[in-house]
């Protein structure tokens, strides 16, 4: 964990395209974030297998490990994911099914913030609460409002300046950051 | 196709664990089933890849689209899933994931019915809800009723023997077989 | 049942605001519907007491039987509502409460489809997969596309004219409308 | 809101029948619950009209203003509630309909515990998220665990003597009081 006055933060990417509107949108959050609180990227979901109680009895793959440690060290994770089929990406799902199985399962009592984002008018609002599901058997605290939810993605985020280009999604964008430091640095104080 | 009088069934097993509950009661699932009903198991999900938009813009992976042929000559699907993390496993939602991209999305107008297996009380029934949303956008049709949510498995299933044991549960199975073949073929009589 | 000609179908509205966007897309299915569909509203859902099952053992109430009826006599069922807070509004789920206690539960084999409409973005969309869900118990058979969600519904919908203004919101309307009396249709053949 | 050293909890019943299998576990709440807890009964859902927009413009229900101040000054809600048709029921969807309207919507930021029971195997379990999901828009906080689900209710409630009888039952439910007393004792703090 990191000192008391800052706040380190990690996304967690549900997308594997390499110039994808989320991959974009997590670039830009260092930048919409309040100060003194640092957003880093997590490694790839991509970088997992396929989840597999027979690998898993053979040993945790170290890409599992890895990823299960970065969430561990930080104050709270972003997920930031698109929504395919009315629902979580699969790819997405699985790094959960694998961390969830760790013998210190990486998501209890973590704060956690969600931002979706789609070509169509949804925003891939779908895909959230089905996360929301799966976050409560992980036992993490998933923040309420304000809720992003990025329609017209097109429009609005430039994949290849990895930015967000639209005035009012930057804007709900960095007050859902300032909630989130607010309710991970309430978190912290808990706790201590 | 098959012919009038008989049904070809096909079975997608979300587990990728070799002695599962789910490919147990996959196995079993052609010695419950009403006559003139043929079921065979589809390829492992497992064998497809992470989806990701860049590798599906080289040219749909093989294992994609012999899976999406499998399903398509099929009358119908039976989905036999565990519940991971109050979901779906991530390794079945990513095979959806690909398929609902093909040119000619399999699951469209295709009669599916979910079974569903944990070791717990639930049988898996929050893992079906979530499906059944995704089976919306996919625009399958969806068997409403009798619902198999097999739980505390271990007692009821012989994962080795590759088979049901729980007279009660091979009554469901049957019971849902039954209904299923009925609506399977209305939906064969439907599309000619 | 109606003749095999024609089709009778009824909507059932799921706010009871006298100048809703629901009353008003409710009063305009007609005028949109395919020749030969006739479509009539149900009695309000509002005339039904809370459910209660001490009330139930003492008879179910007149208003109770006779939405019932209604429902078994139609060839389909169009649900238009509001979605409150993220899912069904409380007063249309009481009526889904009080209809499955039937001995012949309505529902039942019933062909539905589903509108939905709001002020905000996503015109109630999150509403319409929990009814959905309850649809698996109610057994009923619901359309899947195309989805009808209203947003920005205070500039598409005229209340007091009680008519569906804009255009494409008519069209989508329409097509819903086209695929639910093949739908409906194709029950009624199975049903025979 | 109560002093530092005490807590105030206020139950909700989804259950409108006098003998219910949810009047009798929210009567035997005080008995389980943890010293320096006090746990008392909210006014019966059934108490308040349907919601209709029309009506809250001139003005809301007493009911409604009632039940919203009680929720107020509590520093946490349990709710106790049925599954109707694998959803929430309508009367007490209802009861949330309005609240949400007032002008101080008691829920946001409010501790929430769901406990729900059933003749059946699951419990309510179902009831459960799609009320999750509400509570996100309401923007309460929303003990993740233990989840009290009881299955089989006959057996282990008695309606008449308003009490739960099996001791694993009474279990669970203590350990979530537990949980929960300590959940709202932190976000007492965090709101001083």
């Amino acid at each position: 964990m990191s000192d008391q006055n800052s706040l380190r933060l990690v996304t967690l990417v549900g997308s594997l395209r390499r110039l994808s509107f989320h991959a974009a949108i997590a670039d830009c959050l260092q930048e919409l974030a309040p100060e003194n609180v640092r957003v880093t990227k997590l490694p790839s979901v991509g970088l997992l297998p396929h989840y597999n109680a027979d690998v898993q009895a053979e040993g945790f793959p170290l890409s599992v490990l890895e990823l299960g440690n970065a969430i561990s060290e930080a104050d709270g994770v972003i997920i930031v994911t698109p929504e395919y089929n009315y629902s979580v990406p699969g790819v997405l799902k699985n790094a959960l099914d694998w961390l969830s199985r760790l013998p210190a399962p990486p998501f209890v009592g973590k704060p956690v913030a969600i931002q979706s984002a789609s070509p169509g008018i949804f925003g891939g609002a779908r895909a959230q609460y089905h996360l929301r599901q799966s976050m409560v058997f992980l036992d993490a605290q998933v923040l309420n409002k304000p809720e992003v939810m990025v329609g017209g993605a097109a429009s609005k985020v430039d994949v290849e300046g990895k930015t967000v280009t639209d005035p009012q999604t930057r804007e709900i964008i960095s007050a859902q950051l300032k909630a989130f430091a607010l309710f991970a640095q309430q978190r912290k104080l808990l706790n201590k």
